[in-house]
């Protein structure tokens, strides 16, 4: 299932007790359509604030499923801030979550004297100084490729923070500067936490060569503040093809039989 | 002034007792700013729930007031769904209503299976049928140019209805049909009550000439219904150049003085 949502109502994706998350919502929606109990595995556990336009999840339903028309049935069931745009049936070794290869995210910041775009507000943060383009270009090609990102991780658990940073480019349309921002996967609050590193770099508080010089530390430096969610969302999450899937299912089998 | 507003805060543009308006919000605040009274004069005063991303004003401010210090200071009196995106001198000839030569405005409708888009719900009509592009066009070609558009105005008293709709066209963008329309001036719910008569056309419940047919009535037909505001932007607002306006001013002095 290709998912939307507008962060700003949720408590983030994964569900907590008797707080309002993206995934509580979903799978509220689907049991009372499907009438059956629903578990989703999704690609971005997105925090509280952040938005989506391509998140990612899967679910194994009955085969009987017609997904054109699950997407209808959710478009009555759930509330406005969430849709599921598209859903697809994918062969059994999909996995939304460990199946991933790339995550892409979009950072949005405006440092028009006017502040926000009143249309656009709950979606880009308004910085109070200006920022430039230059500076945060120089300063986020230095961060590209893998690194241990511990100092841009908030710690979870087991969970390592090597990654590979793919892409980290901005752009400027309009009013708003924009970050493209895409790894293999991202640990806990890391694009913000990269984003609020660089954006000191493009207010002139920090040198161009400031963020990628915490790649040497082995622990979060206080220093490094973790920017708005409400400017991050989560566009899009490649996948392999089909067939390689079907491929790789098939040589799991041969193993297994083997 | 240029202005942008998200409408869903506001009983529209028109100041009203005890009513939260654009213009009420910003004459307040330029109150604030300037310590004495000002009043604004708008080039369209949109209706309750109508967005603005290209709205003009202009008010008579001392000789001394520093447009770019002006929109800086606004941009901190003003709340967050209404921002004073520029701000310059004029010519004493400029009129923001009696001046505009054309008000631009765009219509957004989505006919996704899934509704609207959950980043863009508050400036999206979602349209619970599948809409043609193809009949949205024919129907609203047949539109253009001056006619009494008395058939799509709400009453005013000694208004006229006759308009020049100079541009009414539909684009297709991802998911959004958005109409953009044109005209020296629009009477009371114009845009509205043709996107009524049109979205009609473009759901397959009227013929493609219905619309144009309905240019001969003398009053308001009650088939003819108003599509909701929150898909209603204005855009955009043509002024005649500073030269063609001290120009003007300069001829109406000659005669004057005559």
């Amino acid at each position: 299932m290709d998912i939307a949502y507008d962060g700003a109502g949720f408590s983030g994706w994964a569900r907590q007790p008797s707080r309002r998350t993206v995934c509580g919502v979903l799978e509220e929606a689907l049991e009372r359509v499907l009438r059956r109990p629903v578990r989703l595995t999704v690609a971005g556990r997105t925090d509280a604030g952040v938005h989506a336009s391509g998140q990612v999840a899967h679910a194994d339903l009955p085969a009987d499923t017609d997904p054109d028309h699950l997407v209808f049935r959710l478009s009555r069931a759930l509330p406005a801030d969430v849709r599921v745009t598209a859903a697809r049936v994918v062969p059994a070794a999909f996995d939304a979550r460990f199946g991933a290869l790339r995550r892409h995210y979009a950072y949005r910041v405006t440092d028009a004297a006017w502040r926000a775009d009143p249309l656009r507000r709950g979606f880009v943060v308004a910085w109070p100084r200006p920022l430039s383009l230059d500076a945060l270009t120089a300063a986020s090609t230095q961060l590209l490729g893998e690194h241990d990102f511990v100092a841009f991780c908030k710690r979870r658990e087991g969970a390592t923070t090597i990654r590979e940073l793919q892409r980290l480019e901005w752009a400027r349309e309009d009013d708003e500067l924009i970050a493209y921002v895409s790894a293999d996967a991202f640990c806990h609050s890391m694009v913000r936490s990269l984003m609020g590193a660089l954006l000191a770099v493009g207010e002139g508080r920090k040198p161009a060569d400031w963020p990628a010089s915490m790649l040497t530390a082995t622990t979060r430096p206080s220093e490094i503040t973790v920017a708005p969610a409400h400017g991050l969302t989560l566009i899009g999450v490649d996948y392999p093809a089909d067939a390689d899937l079907a491929a790789r299912a098939e040589l799991t089998r041969n193993v297994r039989t083997r």
